[in-house]
Parts: C-alpha cells; sequence; structure tokens
C-alpha cells in the first residue's frame, strides 16, 4: 500500500485543474451570441431555399419543375456526408477503454461548433455578394460547412484523450479559420480541383493535428498507460464509426462535384478505391503478426485511406482500375504507417497521434493530391473532350487558356500550400493552447471520461445487483454465494 | 442473508402477473388480422405508385421523364424519417442499464404496429377519395404514418420501464386515433401549417405521455432503483439514438414541406436551430455542475431541443439567424428542464418521465407553435412575394382571404388544440391501462427487461470461461487462480 | 484441476493449425492484383458516368437536365442498400458473446473483395458490349454487385464461427461465380423478373450456406458451447444489424426496379410486408415461452422475413393487403422455423446453421419465387393497363408475346433452379473446403475471435484498475480493498 499511498499524494501534487465550468459555459455563450449576430448582419437564403427568389428564377429559367433545384442533386449526399461527420468520426473515436463519451461527445460539440463558423468564413471567401455584402446560402454551403469542420476533427483525432473541450474549440476556431484561407488560395488563387478534399480537408486537417500535437508533446503521457487500449465492446463502437465512413465517402467525394457524370464518376472511384484498400489493409495486418491474427486498429482505419487518397481525383476520369490501384497502394502505406511509423514519431519526433491520423489522413491526403496533379496534367481532349475537360478542371474565364499540364502543376502546389497551412498553422495554435488557462488533463489523467463527464457508476456494481434479483426469481438461493455478492458489492 | 430472505418473501407478495403469453398474441394476431382486412377495403395504390395510372398520368401531364414522380421528391426524406423513428426513438431509450432489449424493441414493435393503423386513420380523415371510398397511398402516406407514430413513441418515453408491451400498443392504438383527429382538426380545419410537426407532433406526444403518466403514478417506484440508472456501455448506445435524431432531424422538418425551395429552406433552419442548441445545452450542462463537469443525459436530449421547436415555422422564411436563437433558447430551456423541472414534476406533481420528453418534446413543441404562429403573423408581401405568400401558408380555395395575422391565430389555436388532445386523451387512455390485465410490472420490477425478455446469461460468467480458454492456450497455468475460476463458474 | 489439465493436453493434441499469415495475405494479393489487371482490360465509365459519353449522349437525347441521368434515380437506393451490406448484415452477426470481431470484420472484407469481382462476373455477363468487349459500369452496376455479394454473405450466416477468413474468401469466390451464372439464367434466359432477389439472392444464398454447413459437419461442436450464446450488449449490437436491414429493405427490394411507379410501388409493398411480420415473429415468440417472454433471436431475425418474401413481388401490382398478408405468413413461418426446424435440421439433418439463415433466407426467399410466379400469373390488362404489362414484366423483344401464365411458370422455374444452384455449388464448395490447408479452428475452438484477431485484454481487467484511479480522485482509501484490487489486477 505504501507505493499506492505516495501515488496519491503525488497525484494531487500534481493535479491540474481541470474545472471547465465557467471556461465552457463561456465560450459556447459568447461564441453563439457571436454566430447571432453575425448571421443577422451576413446570412441570407440564397436564390434556391428563398420562395420568392426561386418562383422568380423558374420564371426566368422556364423551369417546369423543382427537380431542377439543386437541392435534389446534393441533399441525400449531405445527408450522408453529415453521418460521416457525426457518426463516423464520432464513432471511430470511441475505441478507447474510458474515452468514448468523449470521443463521441466532444466530437459533437465541436462539429456543431464549428460548421456555424465555417458558413461564415467559407461564405465571405467564396460566396459573398458584393452588391450587398450577403452571404448567400443553400444546401452546397451546409456540405461545405460539414467538409470545413472536418479539418479540425481530423486533427482532434490526434489529440483524443490529451485536451479539454474548451482546447478543442480553440483548435475548431482556429482551424475552421484557417481552413477557409487555404481553401479560398488553393480552389479560387490555384484555382485547384479538389471536391472531396484529399489536400484541403485530408492534408490540411491531418498535419494541423499533428504540428499541435508535437507542441503539446507530454513526456510522461505513460503515467495514463492503463487506458490507453480498448475493450471488446468498445472496438465494436469504433466499428460502427468506420463502417459509416467507409459506406459514405462515395457522398463524401462526390457531394460537390459536377452534376451528372461527375457526381456519377466520383462515386464509383471512390467505391472501388475503398474495396481495394480493405484488402491490401487486412493483408499487411495479417502478414504483421506472427501468427497472422488481425488488428482491430487496421482494420478500423487503413481500410478508409482508399477514400482518402481518391478525393482529389474521383471526379477526373482516372478509370476504374486507376482507382483499385490507388486503394491498393494506400491501403498498405496506411497499415504500414501504424506498425511502424506511428511509433517512431512518438519516439523520435515527439508526436503522440492517438488515432494515428498521421497514417490515415497526413499521408493519404498529401499523396492523393500528387495523385490528382498527376491525373490532371495527363487528361487529354480524347478522353474527356474538348467540353468535359473545360467543364472537369473549370477552365473557364480568367483559367480558359491553361493546359492540364499546368494543371496539373497548380494541383501540386496546393497540396504544398496545404501541408504548409497545416503545419505552421498547428504550431502556432498548440503554443496558444499551452496557456494554463483551458483546463486540460495531467499526465496521468488523461483518456479519462471522469475528467470531464458524469460517469455512471461502474458496471462492475452492476452483475451483483442483478444476480440478487435473479436469484429471487430464477433460483434456488445459495447462501455461500449470496454472502459473497453482498460483500462485493 | 436475513433481510435479503425477507425481500425475497415480499417480493413474492407482491409480485404482479406479468405473463403476456395470452394477451400480447392476441393483441398482435387480432390487430394484424383487422389490418388485412381493412386494407384490403380500403388502401390502394395512388396514381404515382399504380403502373396503370402513372402511364396515364404521365400522358395527360405531358410528363417526359419520371423525375416528376414525388417518389424522388420525399424518398430520401423517407428514409432519413424512418431511420429516425426506430434507430433514433429506439437507441435514445437503450440509455438504462438493463432495460435496453425494452427500448429498442417495443420502440420497434410499436412503430410497426402503429403505423399500419395510422395509414388507416390519416388516409380516412386526409386522402379518402368520396367518389370510391378508397384511400390512395404514396410515399407522402408513408411519411405521415411514421410522423403519426412518433406521437405515441414520445409517449413511450415518458412511461419507459413502467408499462408492458400489451399496454404500449393500447397507448399506440389511441395515441394513432386521436393524432389522426387533432391533425385533422388543425391542419384541415383550422387551416394551419406543421410540416415539422411542433404542435401536431410533440406537443401532443409530450402531453399525451404526461397525462398517461400522471394517471399511472407508482409511489413505491423507488423499489426499482437500483435499476433506474445508466452505465457506460449503455449510455454510448444511447449516442447512437441522439446522433441519428440530431443528423436527420432537417430531413423530418422538410419531408412534407412544399417541393424546391420549402424543402431546401426547412433544411437550412433545422440544421442551424440544432447545431444552436448544441452548445447552449453543454453550456448549461457545465453551469450545472460543481466541478463543470457534463451530463450525458443533457448531451443524448436537450441537443435536439432546436429541431423539436422548428418543427412549424423551418418552412417560413425564419432567416438563418432566427433559427439559431431558437436553437439557442430552447437548448437552454430544456437543460434547465431536466435540472429542474424534471424532480418538480415528479416531487409535486407526481408525474414520473423517464426520458423526459416534457424537457424535450412537451415544452419546445409548445413554444415551436407558438413560435409558428408569431413567424406567420410577420410574414409579408416583402419577404415572401404575393406567390410566394400563398403557396408557403396556402392561402387557396376557401382560405385565400385569409390574412397573415389571421393565420398567426389560428396557429396559436391549434397549439392549443394539440396540448388539449394530449392532456384529455392521455388521462383517459391512463385510465384504461389501469385495467388489471394488461401484464405491467410490479413497483420493484421496473426497467427491467427480465420481465417480458428472455435475457441471456450476465455478461459477469463470461469472463471466467475466457480467463479459462486462454489459459489452456497463451499462458502458463496458475492452480490456484483456475481453481478459483472453476468455482466461480 | 486433473480433468482441467487433461483438457489441455487433448487440446493441443487436436489443435489445428490456423495460423493465416501467409494464406490470408496471399489470398489477398494476388486476388487484388488480378481485379487491378481484369479492370485494366474490360471495366469502362458507361455513357451517364463517362464525361464525354454523357455530354453527346445529353446532346443526342436533348435532356436540358442533368437529372435525367440514372445517378439521380438510384444513387439514394444504392447507399441504403450499401448500409444493409455493410452495417445490416455485419452487425447482425455480432450477437455471439465473443464472435463480434469476425462477424463485423469478416462480413466487411468478404464484401469488399466479392464485389469487385461481382462487377466483373456480372459485367461479363450482362453488360458486356460485343462491339469492343468491354464492360461499362454505372451505378446500376454496383447496386447488382451488392446483391450479387449478398448471396456470400447469408451463406456466411450459416458458418459463422465456425470457419476461418481464407475459408470465408473462397466460398464468396464461388458464391459471386454461381450467383453470376444462376441469374444469367434466370433473368436473361428465363426472362424472370426478381428486382429485390428472393430467388437470386435470398433462396440461392440460403440453400448455398446450408449446403455448406452440411458438408462442413462437426459432431463435436459442442466443445465450444460455452462461446455460442449472446451476452447482453453484443445482442444490442446486433439490433443495429436488424434495424438497419429492416429500415433500408424498401430500398433493397426498389433499388434496380423500373423508374417512376416502379420504384415507388416497390417500396410501399415492403414497407407493408416488414411492418406485418414484425407483429407475428413477436406474437409467436411470445406465445412459445411459458411466461411469454419474448426472444432476441425471432425479433432480430424474424422480423425481417416479409422484407426478403417481397424481394420478387414487390415490384408487381400485389395491392397493399396482399403486401400485409405475406408479412403476416412469413414472420409466422420464420419464427417456427427457429424454434423447431433449427434444432430439427441440427439433430436429424447434420446442418449446423449459426444464424438460422434457413428461415430468415432459404425458405422465406422459396416462397418469395413462388409468390412472385403467383402474383405474375394473376396479372391482368385491367389492372396494369397494356403498356403497364409490357413494362412490368419485359414482354418486349423475343419475349413480346409470353402471356402472364407463360410468366409465372418461367419464375417458378427459375426459383427451383436458385434453390438447385445453391444446393449443387454449396455441396462442391463444401468438399473444396474441407481440404485442410485453410486454418479453420478445431471444435473447441470455434466462435472465438481470439483465433484469428488481437482481442483486447478483458474488461475484467477494467473496472479494478478503474476503481483505483477513483479511489485516488473520489473516495476514502479503503486499504483492505485496494489490496484486493492489486492483486486481481
Amino acid at each position: 500500500m505504501g507505493n499506492c499511498c505516495e501515488g496519491v499524494e503525488n497525484f494531487f501534487g500534481r493535479q491540474k485543474n481541470t474545472n471547465i465550468r465557467i471556461s465552457l459555459p463561456a465560450v459556447c455563450f459568447v461564441w453563439q451570441i457571436a454566430m447571432i449576430i453575425l448571421f443577422g448582419v451576413f446570412i441570407r437564403y440564397d436564390k434556391e431555399s428563398d420562395v420568392r427568389k426561386w418562383i422568380e428564377y423558374k420564371k426566368s429559367h422556364n423551369f417546369t419543375s423543382d427537380a431542377e433545384n439543386d437541392f435534389y442533386f446534393r441533399y441525400p449526399s449531405f445527408q450522408d456526408v453529415h453521418v460521416m461527420i457525426f457518426v463516423g468520426f464520432g464513432f471511430l473515436m470511441t475505441f478507447l477503454k474510458r474515452y468514448s463519451f468523449s470521443g463521441v461527445g466532444f466530437n459533437f460539440l465541436i462539429a456543431a461548433f464549428g460548421l456555424q463558423w465555417a458558413l461564415l468564413m467559407q461564405g465571405w471567401f467564396h460566396t459573398l455578394d458584393p452588391a450587398d455584402g450577403k452571404v448567400y446560402i443553400g444546401v452546397e454551403n451546409l456540405i461545405n460547412a460539414d467538409f470545413c469542420v472536418a479539418g479540425s476533427l481530423i486533427a482532434y483525432g490526434a489529440l483524443l484523450g490529451k485536451v479539454s473541450p474548451v482546447q478543442l474549440m480553440v483548435v475548431t476556431l482556429f482551424g475552421v479559420t484557417l481552413f477557409a484561407v487555404e481553401e479560398y488560395i488553393i480552389l479560387n488563387l490555384l484555382h485547384c480541383r479538389d471536391a472531396g478534399g484529399s489536400m484541403v480537408i485530408h492534408a490540411f486537417g491531418g498535419y494541423y493535428g499533428l504540428a499541435i500535437s508535437r507542441v503539446l508533446y507530454r513526456p510522461n503521457l505513460h503515467q495514463s498507460k492503463r487506458l490507453m487500449g480498448s475493450v471488446y465492446h468498445s472496438d465494436i463502437f469504433a466499428m460502427i464509426g468506420t463502417l459509416f465512413l467507409w459506406m459514405f465517402w462515395p457522398s463524401f467525394n462526390s457531394a460537390i462535384t459536377n452534376h451528372g457524370d461527375g457526381q456519377h464518376r466520383a462515386v464509383i472511384n471512390t467505391y472501388l478505391a475503398l474495396a481495394s484498400s480493405v484488402l491490401t489493409a487486412v493483408a499487411i495486418s495479417s502478414m504483421s503478426q506472427k501468427k497472422g491474427k488481425l488488428d482491430m486498429v487496421h482494420v478500423q482505419n487503413a481500410t478508409l485511406a482508399g477514400g482518402v487518397a481518391m478525393g482529389t481525383a474521383a471526379e477526373f476520369m482516372i478509370s476504374p482500375y486507376g482507382s483499385l490501384i490507388v486503394g491498393f497502394c494506400c491501403g498498405i502505406i496506411s497499415t504500414f504507417g501504424y506498425l511502424f511509423v506511428t511509433p517512431f514519431l512518438e519516439k523520435y519526433l515527439k508526436i503522440q497521434d492517438t488515432c494515428g491520423i498521421h497514417n490515415l489522413h497526413a499521408v493519404p491526403g498529401m499523396l492523393g493530391g500528387f495523385l490528382g496533379a498527376i491525373v490532371a496534367a495527363a487528361a487529354s481532349v480524347e478522353v474527356y473532350g474538348k467540353e468535359g475537360l473545360t467543364q472537369t478542371f473549370g477552365f473557364e474565364g480568367n483559367f480558359a487558356t491553361r493546359s492540364v499540364l499546368t494543371q496539373g502543376g497548380f494541383q501540386a502546389a496546393g497540396t504544398c500550400v496545404a501541408v504548409a497551412f497545416g503545419l505552421v498553422g498547428g504550431t502556432i495554435v498548440g503554443f496558444i493552447l499551452k496557456f494554463p488557462i483551458w483546463g486540460d488533463p495531467a499526465d496521468d489523467n488523461c483518456y479519462d471520461d471522469e475528467v470531464y463527464w458524469e460517469v455512471p457508476e461502474d458496471e462492475e456494481t452492476l452483475p451483483p445487483v442483478l444476480e440478487y434479483n435473479n436469484h429471487m426469481i430464477h433460483k434456488h438461493q445459495d447462501i455461500s454465494e449470496s454472502n459473497f455478492s453482498v460483500e462485493q458489492s
């Protein structure tokens, strides 16, 4: 007992103040009121969601049918993306044995927080009407807001278990802001195509999270080692997240591509890449273990790498077998990442990456950006048709004369911009998070829902009670056993 | 052991007859056969789901495309609503430690039971063709049937753990009937708009459940206190319900609004109100606890209040910042309800409300009804356009000359009708449920799946067995420990 | 301890080699590379997913809107089907107490593996362009690939817990191949209609799995009896699978039916049949138990029988009450199957059917096939209209003169073909699986994730650790209890 009691003393000696009773409500209220004011000033329904404007628009375009409303082209995909953001990311982060409340709960909080800011930031940069200074929103803005938030949720994956909800809101606030700026540079100034966000979402979000995690390095994190792993049922909860991400990734990559063939093709490409990366992720997982046993970490994560990597190229004519090759390679790379790179990063680069976002988002996203550059550079009039080339790459207006080779170069440059934004932005945000005011947990208190949640009594206490109950109903009373139960409970 | 044995005797002394072997199958069979006969007499495919009629309809309207079939406007929303009814409501009610089977299972049963009756009842009131006395159904009827059932599922939330499945079927039978009548009064006679059902679904369902719960008040419910709370994993299961409700609520509120801008706008408004109520619910939850810790009950429920409150106004031009304000207020009100009103109701008004439907459905629904009245009364030709005003509020036929102010008054009246129907109907149904024939559980047997389900052996017995197994495969055999295991199992 | 130690020796004596470190990665890699090559040779985007072709197609057909792209008619249904395949089937198979990783994980693996092969096989048989030997794919092919894989996943249901992942890949490889052939015979040569696959998916898949299971009969399977049941939380995980299957079955049966009324009607019929089978399944389940308690096995499975049985007839004018009758009967038949036929099959026919696919897929599928025959034979011009009859049954080209009676006969013949393919194919595949090279588990090692997965440490070890932690934070230190915890952990 001696050691144990010393532990307790030590513990209280080092305990951080994790009380967020003032900071969390303050941030929530101040922020939400700010949002209401800014929305009041800037945000309006667009011509397809405003009743007066839609009636006028239909008349002026001689539409006979409401089916032309963008809503019907995008809403099913939006709902799939929405599921990915809240259930996909949320449940993927429930895998820790005692951090599932925070995994799914804080994901919920920061996504709902971030998407409002994203509507504003992206609106100012992309859909501000210079005539009246208003931002007009429709379903495509909602999809983009979800996308924008995804970058910060990816960063949460690296920080899972080591930060407070207030810190996460700071991460999201800056994450969304940085996202909107890099997206403006990449999509508007460089005129890249990146419908599924290999660059702007995954590469940016991945390196953003890794940089923050580097600055927040905890040398004594091993003190929370007892809570670092999963338990049987938490791994199954995480599979809910994995599967909803996997199934709906075709919608993610096609949600904002061109109507018609664009959405259709992006779905096919993503579907194939994902199928392919399941097989190679499983293969490498099995090969890496003496008895060939599979590792849930790989099945939960590396199987998704194909979807990340197709984020840019999904809408291009990469061809079905090309998609399979992308998934093939990324399944391998991602699983190898979990096996070798994550331990390396922790040991030598002092980057503690709880969910392994390096292997699932940062690297596959960056590779996906460069892949997009290559596929764009290889585009030809024979394959796309002249009109198709214009449509697919948006060679219109200022960019009407751009060649596919130039486009490829800009795509590659865009990838570098995304990575740079992630690294630099993450470093700065990391230092902001080091201020001792955010209520982050102590080193021996990480990965523990107890810190920020009212956790129900242990399940441990349940079975004796139930046993007691069952006894009364079904079973002969065994005196000695009952005694034991009572003592235990 | 003395006390324990006495407990057993007491127990058998007070035990109610919970055997439902005759009553449950009898209700199921009689009812299902009645449904078959009534469907045979009344229900037919409508012009968009009948092959002969659809071909004729297309010809007579010069439609060149099947895309004009209402199916393509409504089916994605229908599927989302369907998920809310079965997974959303079902899993939200799995939060109790030993009542998850009943939570999700009885929800499944009564929803499947109720939707058939709803098709008939709503059909008779709304889509009966007077020419031939038939009810013609299409996808919109399926959505409305799901909506209608939702009212009774809300009531189940108040009764969770305290009633038998046979009682739930009675609740649903009357609930659906009352719903169809109040809906007819509110939507047809008063000509209110209520696409997402703040009034007809949430206010009605909430007060219906509360009134029943009041009549069925159990003064000795504390005898089941051991089973009243959640355990760690049951709270995560409940989050599945919460998230699917939260994500798909925009589809719920837009499922039967006008094509085009109507559906589009309802989605945007609901999305924003929901995001806003997440932040205020979390803020109040954190403020209410000494250390600022969050309470899962609030995160699971109060985050949804914005969606409930937007049920009526979502299709109106409430404007994006208006939606944020609605969510802001309702997140606060709902969380305060869980903190203060639920205990008050139980202590002083003798209303035991297991899931807190008072705070999630009754009050936000009623507020949503009055909100709709205000927004309707404030409508103007400048904002909606003349044609838009007619479309949005249905100022056609008998109601062509109605002003927006009058409309606002009727909306408010409709809300009162819904609340009255809930309270009066629930009181009557409550007394019906007091007959001692329905197999409801004893006071010390509530919240327990054992009463109505074959529950698998405790998880408790699992680990020793596994340990035993693992020993054989992986570990050195420790004699003394193995002995212990064998004894235990 | 004596017996126990002998058990250990026995165990190692009989232990099979379950090391799949070479075989599983080898199959994955070889197969995935083969897929890449074959896709490179054969698979191309079709006219609606290829940018150049879609632009040309739109011009040649004078389409003004991209809404005519088949993507918008089918993609929402595709996503629902996708959820059924991966979450529905996957989570339905998590019900065993220690086989949930394999249930959902191997389902994931073989579905991702099989759908690629399905695209090729079905492409060669159905959509090969003879002009250039290419297969052109779009969203309908993706749906069909998911359908094709479903046959093998159904077979997995019978084999759950008793086979290795390598064996499952063999099952899938042959399963998909046989499926494509029987589908070609049934749909193209016999010209049957089977949009939801009562015949080609469920009857085939069911009997395929049962035949394999018969050949692989394990007389000593009782040695794994300790792992055969469910635990409380695994049953709730399985309900996720059940509900997503149940909710999305209308999309399954309507995904590839005719645009417009065809999809619309298939949804209505399936929705009603499913609702009806919930009630009768629950009724029989309750009747079968002395106290009227419900059995989760029935609720998880037999409630779905109505959807299986409507697979063929859903697109016909079976009328709403007809659908209710189908669900009524199949709910009863399926539950009786679980009660009486599954034990009978195991005892007398030596068929060990883990998930009871006989009762959920084989019999309802076969009945659905014959039902389709009857409904087709009863079709009339009065009900369908002349044009409608042609459209619904495809009485065009070579089949322009076929009568509905003949069609009924062919539908019945098609059902027999499906069953025959399942039985004969399954028997052959069963013998292939008997080669001692596939790494299947020993009889006393079935239903155990430990064999093929890195399973996290028992939850058993969790509570003491947590208790220890909580003590430090919240509670007074009880010396004796803490000693106990330390000893245990």
